[in-house]
């Protein structure tokens, strides 16, 4: 049994806390994503701690994700006497700018015009799956993907058509929006709302609090978008949540906005 | 050992006779096309067979396959003393009208505006298949159709988009063109030049033999051109040769002038 949170910041920190496994280098990779993206940007080791152990991971546990993502090279560390500091590497900071787009956009450009690939049934499969894995698709069947803008010059494999959607049957919908994505969308909407009506008058937030709640916030809502299909309205169902949740993750956001880095080590 | 010709037109007839199986009441069915194909057009039981006999086939095959078409409800015979004579139906009419355009054409008018069909992967291949019975289209994949014009308002199933043609690759054209389609095309141009080449001045041909010429390309042609897909150039292979098979068919066609019916019984 958990206690109950004791401070409207336990509670919205618990809300707002992913319900699915939660990975620790992943959710630093989304702290720094959020705080520290640029060059020279650095979270010392006991902010980065005070951020992220109200989520009730301990301090061992984030060793080893900043080990790990030493090892793969996210990130570098530099130390000071008993005083260390983590900053991302070259990689990790290329890495998280390819993503910062689609999670920060408030109103996602959905492309006009789109084309789809088709691959030969059997064997013509393996151009298609390399396509997909290097570029962003909408699989639309085994062998037909959808992708923004015109067509690649690229394959001597593919059928490749410039394409307007027509008609877009359930199957397709389900497919753009797997029940599970659906849930994790209206879960994170259902929390932001509950975590909106908990937070205090800006006056009354931390920066490292500030830091926390963001990260929670945007950690998951990255879970989400970045599953989510850059597709026309006419490829969601009916009752897709992903407006609602983006525009309340938007709303959240703005209520507690970026701390400076220099605030974090301050209190 | 067939014997060699012994006139020009034995050897036209020869030459042009389909080398593939010859199904007398289809041969029969493209020479009505060809010359009977208006409301009481009719065409008598000898003129008929002086009409094919040059091809090899006995009468009593030509009287099995009258004797089908009858009871397929094509053609319908009347008898006068011992004078027959044999006229399309109704529904022969209309069967036979549907596919004349294609088989007469000139210049194809392809289409410029295409839309594909898209069926879920499994289950959803029998909405698609039935499109494919009751339209023209072309089967690009197990799962996927084009077809000519924008997409139909339809199936609540498949999912369609209004398409224009990028890159069209070899295993694609390979599907529009089947190498066995390919041989009857080269076959035939062959055929049409060798024919071309024995055919005399018009004034030096009967219009049974006229009647006999046409049908013998007519028949050949129709069995190639009705399995060509209307599709745009990109889809076809460089090397293939439908134009040149379709323009040697109407330059010998134009050298062959369709015979009033009544000089058919004349000589």
């Amino acid at each position: 049994m958990e206690e109950p949170p004791q401070t409207w910041f336990e509670a919205c920190a618990r809300t707002l806390t992913d319900p699915q496994n939660q990975r620790v280098w992943s959710i630093i990779v989304s702290l720094f994503g959020d705080l520290a993206q640029k060059p020279g940007d650095r979270l010392s080791g006991s902010a980065l701690s005070r951020i992220i152990m109200p989520m009730g991971i301990k301090p061992e546990a984030i060793r080893v994700a900043l080990h790990r993502l030493r090892k793969d090279g996210w990130i570098d560390s530099a130390r000071t006497g008993r005083a260390s500091a983590h900053y991302l590497t070259e990689f990790g900071r290329a890495r998280s700018a390819e993503v910062t787009p689609r999670i920060y956009t408030r109103v996602p450009d959905t492309p006009a015009d789109w084309h789809l690939l088709i691959a030969e049934d059997g064997s013509g499969q393996s151009a298609l799956d390399e396509m997909l894995l290097t570029a962003d698709y909408f699989s639309l069947a085994r062998n037909a993907a959808l992708g923004a803008g015109p067509a690649p010059e690229a394959s001597e494999e593919l059928m490749s058509f410039d394409v307007r959607a027509r008609a877009v049957p359930d199957w397709v919908r389900a497919r753009a929006c797997p029940e599970d994505l659906a849930e994790s969308c209206h879960s994170l909407l259902d929390a932001l709302e509950r975590a909106a009506a908990l937070l205090p008058a800006e006056g009354g937030i931390t920066p490292l609090q500030t830091a926390t709640l963001r990260m929670l916030i945007v950690h998951r809502w990255r879970r989400v978008v970045l599953r989510m299909p850059d597709l026309p309205t006419a490829f969601f169902p009916p009752d897709w949540p992903g407006p609602d949740c983006r525009a309340a993750v938007f709303h959240l956001l703005d209520r507690l906005p970026r701390p400076a880095l220099s605030d974090l080590d301050a209190d």
